[in-house]
């Protein structure tokens, strides 16, 4: 269970308020690289952990603290909204830069919230549920993990180059140290669970033997001419998980033309499209001598 | 730009019709760990690449091939469905094994689309363009194709444990077999960019000086006793990406309680939200005097 | 900031593991009547509390204890789920009670999640950030929390009937407590704020003169007959916030037709869009004599 | 403005309650192919309509009638779930069949509903606001129409085929001989609008010598090899909006390899998508003798 | 069923079309806090209403006018797009005001519409059937049109003071009037039902005997230290329903650790998930003798 | 099965970046009018067409070139992001011009993607799945892809009209053409098919005999007065299918005021929901004298 403490974890200072940087910030709580999708990402994986209990231990841990990097974003978004234009009146002509901020913000921050963050992205559109990611495969659920802090990483550096406000560079500054920080962490439990020769093919609890397997380690070059085809570490020695070698084979079709049955009555397709496959059908039987 | 084949990349056989299990392979068509989003992730990171022109042209034999899959599956969906029960009928009160299976399929599969595939997971929820990772930071795409893939091969597997038709755990091996391969390939682009120690903390061209770095690799301990930190790689040694030595901190507030403006009057919230603001102004205001 | 126990708030006990009654949790997990929902409707509202702080430390109080039962839910689903069946082989045919449960479970439990719970309703619809309303103004704010503990509490009774299980039964109870709480304690906070005289309308800070009065508390009927409107406490006496008195009006257009311009040029309309209302002009035209 | 009664527009009878054929019924209300979508659609363009009077007229009053659709089939869903199981106890294993219904079932029909309609598809996936069409092309919007009371009727009748409920069987006869008019209604707009030689190429406002014209009526061929191109009226012959001549070439890169610029510093990319393009950039640089 | 008229309930002026104000407007059409939501409400709670007839009756008659309210708005936004900017041409360097402008609209409003309304919110979000409550719950469904007509009136009030312009404010006049109208509506039927004390906890029917009473009318304190719990209305006195004593407790886990089953061997979990649970039980059953 | 030629379709070129453009341009890659939508539309089609093959075949290669014009997008998108403000920083104030742009283009396009496309539209709303329509009807589907590519031609004229930029302009061209053909296209297939009267009502394999024929061509007028229905084409003279003759009635309830069932008890509506219908249903029995 939890408990709350009524202060920050860190720092929260806007020294010139931006209700366009307010919106931006929005990307970071509400947004598929942001704060909600983590916190759910390491809650849920901690209570569907199957498995060494450790890693849910862990997890909890981390998805605890990400609710405050919500909390402080959802603040940040609070305080960059103070003074924001409220009006469409006539102003709008006199004054172009309010125009222009009103153009650059979210409109519902006002509408909608009364100049308060959301659950939002920085287009308005809501965070989803889908985003969060408990496969039930400890590995593949790191890789969700690395990839997140990555883009949120990535995102937050963007966020952070965009903004010329000290307080808000100081508080980004901290979130992409706990970024760094937790790409490190995922990447400790593959470490953990084997390492990437260790762990791959995810899920590594499956015989590869059941694969097809001559396609289990051959590059298929898909360009229509024979210039296509790019070197890399991908195409030549052996395979990162090292239980193949690289090799490139070129696309060809081996399944033949799919044959769907006509439609059923009770379907309501058109006539024509029964009518003709019975014909093709009649021709069949014709040539078979039926 | 594309080209076609009417063939498909591989067999497709349904030996015993299945109107479930086609409900079933819609999670690997439109659902979120499915074929059209690593489709579309490598298609528009193509697109999108800037940098090394390798990487582009690789992302496009790989993107092109994804939608050879996509055929695939929704033949393998349009084969399962031939039989299909489209009745509510009578049937249902004496035949239960009609009302299993038709409680079992996606009524849509009928309804809506004739017994044919849709762009849709198994339980008829769309597909979602936010699923499409492509952020700009090559590093970081490469973990969301690793990510991909690895909930991709899991959910392959497990419908291959799901079904006992020879057709479709002969297709599934395909897909299997080739999302081991595909797993591998962006790994290897990941040692091209330099391996685990060259590409963290990703974005790695963002100066680590900048962080707030006595929280960059430590692991942060939100339990609220002292039983709760779990001990594994992460709390100790050098970090991952070798910049840092992994330790333990437990969380404190460090941020203080945040404050905000009382509500502007345009933005009408009650007034008691205003006047109590105003006595406790008004308390300031005495206590210093004014 | 947040902190976390290894502990759950109250026991999590599954007697019977009923997969398709984890699906059934799920709509109290990620539902529009969920647990996700008043948790991150708690916490958003405390976040953006602009006005008296007692109201803000409050809402952290009770967004917290929600992570807490989104927790226990999650926990629940992933008991019921251990034993569920994972398979549409020949059993389907053989035990018909196998093609019910599958046909009743959400299949993503096992193919996305391995046997977990996902932030999903009961149909696997996502849950979405929309559903988080924190309006700025604290009467709007606390009715929507009463009528989300509301809706929630039916929801929970409407599980507990659905259910046998001892150990079910015993959790629903608990959280149908909490919400007879919560339902009382947003009460509380709105006849603080003045009751229900005091609170509507709401917004309070808005001046009723600016209303066209004469709509403000008259009950519009709409029936095309005479037959239709039906007498109620909304028709007669002093409106329930004192402000006005009920009364009945019958529904009249006061608004005229609207009349829109013609397509711009280079909104390319048909030209018959343009044509026809250029002669209906000329029209005009030649009966004004221009 | 609107008026109602309390009457419904035709019989609603259900003899035989039905929980599953109820799910199939949301299709039908909340559904793409459904009623909410063509009364809005119909709304929308009646409000929005620019040009001839008498197609906004005309608009609301079909707009209108299609209320009165969604009223009897929302009527209908909850006349199907009266003594639907609302019950996962012991009769799950005694009774095959409740299990087999309540798979069949939506549960939100009983948890969140209460037993009566919702305003979501058979899968219980919501309806959407983007499904609602109003282009400002009145030609486009017909089409549009058209093809919504054509996969309306295709729904309708797959409901028709799959009950043998004679009140249901009636009401959707009903329901189907209104998408016949209304497939005719809009089609008659069309042919009041020029026919598809005067509406076509929509927008026709739009001067085709502005079009790249040598693939205004080419049918362009994709296969890979010489085999594909199927013949038919859309390969020869005028072309149906008799403005050109149809013809068949064969698929042919015109535009080059994009190029795209490196990446911006501020955008985070990792320092070799920067550095491969610095070295490459080097060696045009050395080529050029700079 | 339903009729209509050609003309509007109220006056739609506009004096100085604003397209950034269109674009706010949508919020109150298509936004979760707009009239096509409580329009739906009102008929889907009729729809399904049961129990007394008389509440289905009223129902049906504010819906129905909530109709002609979208009418309205929508007739607005056509207005206020009336003279739009178009284009992105070298105004956009020229002319400040145009940039500033057309960044505050919404571009679909021309790209997709034509210059009229859609059923989206103010960020082009669209509409979403899930926001359409009627719970079965008659008490449960009046507060959920209490905090729709609610936050609808806060947006309503917002709007007005958003703009300057005499007719907008005299249109948004009257639907305020009536939003204060709607919320005295549906408490005067909570006061049928039997006021605050009657109805709560809603629903009243489930016998409060069967809720761990010890947690019925306890505020739960969460905070991590002894500052932190507010004092109120809901920490005191009898509750507001009357059925219990307000009192506060402090947050304690009485539902021990959560322990799952290891993953089944299908789930395609990571082997050391399963060898580390393997030896851990290992452990367990060495402890105890086996 | 497909494969890939590494240049474009045809030329894309950007002369003036303009990052506002790239915003609009996402309304033809991911909106509900683009070119992911026509290309999965197509693909579908072919995938589940049952009857004649060579409509599949020719879905196939149409859905092949789709591909080719949203990676034409994507790079125009991407050309014109070039240069884009990447900062709110003190320029905001100064270079009004930097704040408009802010404002007009989608900030993820900076944030998320690194200045590249996304699977979104121009409000940054993703696309759904749920856009792509193949019914199983082939002359439904065509009338679903007339409509797609008669709104997607009406929204690249808009964009064509918007811009000045010749290298975009030059590109609408050809996209435009390429509209022009396949909604010919489309309707050669409608011609085959037996053109109006043959095709329709949709679909033609249900007997008309099963409709309550009276309303089969009847126009129904729900005005409320008698001055609202509009004549036109669809009041008189045969229907356009030549199977009915046009004909006008006034709208009339046929259906009776409907009667649902009291609440079940186990659905936890209030007691007064219960109670009162009880008091009624016992008056009627008093009537009755049961």
């Amino acid at each position: 269970m939890f408990y709350h403490d009524k202060e920050l974890q860190y720092t929260v200072r806007v020294d010139r308020p931006n209700p366009a940087f307010a919106r931006m910030l929005q990307q970071a709580i509400g947004g598929i690289e942001g704060e909600i999708r983590v916190c759910l990402h390491y809650l849920f994986q901690a209570w569907g952990t199957r498995g060494p209990v450790k890693y849910r231990d862990m997890l909890l841990e981390t998805g605890t603290e990400e609710m405050a990097h919500i909390e402080m974003l959802a603040t940040a978004v609070a305080l960059n909204l103070e003074g924001a234009p409220t009006s469409l009146k006539d102003e709008l002509a006199q004054d172009k830069i309010v125009g222009a901020v009103m153009g650059g913000m979210d409109p519902r921050h006002f509408l909608s919230a009364g100049l308060a963050a959301m659950a939002v992205d920085a287009n308005g559109v809501p965070f989803n549920g889908f985003w969060v990611v408990g496969s039930g495969n400890t590995a593949a659920d790191m890789y969700a993990n690395v990839m997140a802090e990555s883009t949120g990483r990535v995102l937050a550096t963007r966020l952070w180059e965009m903004t010329d406000d000290p307080g808000m560079k100081d508080m980004l500054s901290f979130l992409i140290a706990r970024d760094s920080m937790h790409q490190n962490q995922w990447l400790a439990v593959l470490e953990e669970l084997g390492g990437v020769q260790g762990v791959h093919p995810i899920p590594n609890s499956f015989p590869q033997s059941q694969e097809v397997q001559q396609f289990s380690y051959a590059f298929v070059g898909t360009s229509v001419n024979d210039l296509g085809t790019p070197n890399g570490r991908w195409t030549q020695e052996p395979s990162i998980d090292d239980k193949g070698e690289f090799h490139v084979v070129k696309a060809q079709p081996l399944g033949g033309e799919p044959k769907l049955a006509p439609p059923v009555p009770e379907g309501d397709a058109q006539v024509e499209q029964m009518t003709l496959t019975d014909t093709i059908m009649g021709n069949i039987k014709d040539t078979m001598g039926l």
